[in-house]
């Protein structure tokens, strides 16, 4: 659906997931306890972490087995037909090959476009539970609640909720051209937005402002926002923001931003297109960096 | 700063926050060290998790005792003559006294603007290591670290960031009229705009569609960001849209909103004035609600 905003937000991955999430179960047991013993109630199968798609672009289930315990399961929500979907909170992760791009990159674009956003809500909720098993409050065991969206402990009967970590990416603008950088965990001449995580007390067009200056040295004045984009490695909520440069002189913080450059429209274009002796690798269309990239192309 | 984009964001509460957080402080040992023994430097002084503002609007603050131990504050940044401000990570929470609004809504508003962003990020920090000396991971004790800006497990040695939970607000507007409503913890009369926290796996665009759908019924069409709000009670970064409703016609979900209604200009600005007689009574100006409101009123 286009917004019109003018942005066609929804041909991000990991947005424009269709299933109504059907918050009101998660809360009344008698009816999760139906949705679950629903036969046409599907179990979304995961690879470790990694989504198993279908031939057809959709992600891999099985039905309810007769073995299969309600209480190690999330309820994903209910697809317009009514089918339950559920995911197993018990995975076992696996060794991921060296490299960067990771491999679900490579994996996600067999997905549709709405199969890819069940998939990403699914693995940051089930990664969420695999790295949350004890109460931040007490130390002591936790176990899921909510029909998967909240733990609660035991012991001290703290209620636990997923993390949703906001986190600013940002093209800044000067004299048209745009400001890429090489983070220290890309590969040589992958460039991509900048970005950083936003702080308590901040909001995110300070937080857009706070790490151009910190990480580039760069002074900014008006900041847009653009579109955001749920990113699931693990769980971040990214904040696409236009910031306009008062300068262009760059003083890295080389510790976190080994190169950074100003680029043209020709140049980003050529990247994008992959052409050899583009100046620089550009970001996956996986990532909303390659759609901010494109929106300022005017594309 | 009024940041051009027609919206003079920075007159929002727990905005506009001045301090250089100066982030490579907090990895650098040695840089830390010498701010902690520079002799401006400050401690914020907190009465529980509330502010303690002096005559003049400022926080009120002590110097460095020669007994204070740097490991248990947090860096909260420079002040722009370079001086060092701290807040100590060890509370002692104060019964809250009965009733809505809370104490510190009273409170906040004696500070200066830059005060009161100052001090919702120092509240959301202390009150994170307050609630989480606990590893989620492994269950062992944490310690602070990075200058107050994370905890480390001294067991399975896991990182732990503080959490910003992003939660979308929004007023739906349908024929001149928006949406508002009364949450389940609000007194009676009082009104204010819906909200939610975004889940994984969405964006906020689609959050603010999930929550109106959920709580109202209503169906959503365009959605427009207006501003974001850090919002330490104890940690959302609220994010402010108007939404196109596509209907009005309300199923209200009365274990979350019991009570909703479109609302005229009129009545918004009656309810703000604070009017005898008004429709209904409206959210308290430190809130983002407010200045939504005063948007929609062309204010």
């Amino acid at each position: 659906m286009n917004d019109e905003s003018g942005l066609n937000r929804n041909t991000i991955t990991f947005t424009g997931g269709t299933l109504d999430r059907a918050d009101q179960l998660r809360v009344h047991p008698d009816r999760l306890a139906a949705a679950w013993a629903d036969p046409r109630a599907q179990i979304v199968l995961l690879d470790g972490l990694d989504p198993l798609p279908t031939d057809e672009g959709l992600l891999a289930t099985v039905p309810v087995a007769a073995d299969a315990v309600l209480a190690d399961h999330a309820l994903l929500g209910l697809r317009a037909d009514g089918t339950p979907v559920f995911v197993s909170l018990k995975i076992e992760k696996k060794d991921e090959p060296p490299g960067n791009p990771p491999r679900v990159w490579g994996i996600v674009p067999l997905l549709s476009h709405e199969e890819a956003a069940l998939y990403g809500g699914a693995r940051s909720l089930v990664d969420w539970h695999d790295r949350h098993p004890f109460c931040a409050r007490c130390g002591a065991a936790t176990y899921p609640a909510k029909a998967g969206w909240a733990r609660q402990c035991g012991t001290c009967n703290a209620e636990h909720f997923p993390r949703t970590d906001p986190v600013v990416i940002m093209l800044a603008e000067y004299e048209d051209k745009v400001l890429i950088g090489r983070g220290i965990r890309f590969p040589p001449g992958r460039f991509s937005a900048l970005a950083g995580f936003v702080e308590p007390g901040e909001t995110f067009e300070e937080a857009v402002r706070r790490e151009l200056w910190e990480e580039t040295g760069i002074r900014t004045g008006r900041v847009d926002y653009l579109m955001s984009q749920p990113w699931p490695f693990p769980s971040q909520l990214m904040i696409a923001c236009m910031a306009q440069a008062l300068g262009d002189a760059l003083t890295l913080d080389v510790e976190e931003v080994p190169e950074a450059m100003w680029v043209t429209r020709d140049e980003v274009r050529a990247a994008l297109a992959g052409e050899e002796g583009a100046r620089f690798i550009g970001p996956t269309p996986v990532a909303v960096a390659h759609h901010m990239l494109r929106y300022w192309l005017g594309e």
